[in-house]
């Protein structure tokens, strides 16, 4: 299991707003089955690399299908092999060391 | 005011964990009393471009000051000028725009 | 055709070095048939949509096959449709616009 | 001295086209004096960190003092202490491991 960000930045919109995209981006995510959760960046994906994979090309093309002429779509994937992580994994992980220091 | 995503990859710890990292990047973040949010796959600052700058800078020479030899420092910065715009803004926004169409 | 950017990041390798990997990587890619450059920060890939997220799943993997226990893989994917883009284009396009102005 | 990678996307300009913008960035990081290499897919710098966070301001900050009513910015920031790095030393050393082992 991979943990990835992914953000789709439409251009030449004629817009500043991009919330319709986001909005767009989260209905076909729903459809997907795909496991996410929105942030104030982007949108973390987990699933399998080839399941987040699949969905950072369906959500790079939804802008394209709907005519913007440009997207660029920035991803970041975090993946190890020592032991299964989660995206709450890693937030509950940093909380434990602060309180462990206090 | 600007959005900011920041992460910050230490390299060459011989250990795959970057929890005690992340949670001695928060600790810092507290002293310097800019408003940050954790994800779960970068820390998002909320601040003027400076103060945002000034804490990538700070955060960025933390594990390098704790003898670390090699630091990765990935950073988005999001401002809009037409109107206000917060971490939570972004998120609402979309919320709504999910809601309309239902 | 899109024009896209990745990186690799092994961590917990013990060496801040990652030349070792970055030339794994040029050699699976001249293997693959992809067409790409080797920048400073990355690697500059052009495909199709397809070939290129193909060539990030095995680049990510990469490192992973060989023993690290973590890699943080970033990808930018740059795709328009108004006209034929390539990373060449790309650059000569800003130095005509910069000769016109003188 | 930090190698870092700055890209500035200028939203809802009503343009896919961002060479003019690219062009104005390369004119300004002249007359900043920083050492600069234009990529496919961004501008590198290098320079002290603190340089290198000013260039990054000063670039964010010119589409919007044109108009531009959103831009976002992504950079990344390479950093070593164990040895002296440079944008065109991480491609050589790549290319010499390539020789090595044929």
């Amino acid at each position: 299991m991979v943990i990835a960000e992914v953000t789709v930045i439409p251009l030449g919109t004629g817009s500043p707003s991009l919330s319709e995209f986001v909005a767009g981006a989260i209905r076909a995510l729903e459809d997907s089955g795909i496991r996410y959760t929105l942030t104030p960046m982007g949108t973390v994906l987990e699933g399998s690399l080839e399941e987040v994979l699949e969905a950072v090309r369906m959500l790079h093309r939804l802008p394209l299908n709907k005519g913007v002429q440009r997207v660029s779509t920035r991803v970041v994937i975090d993946e190890r092999t020592d032991r299964a992580a989660s995206a709450e994994g890693k937030i509950k992980s940093v909380e434990e060391k602060l309180k462990e220091k206090g």
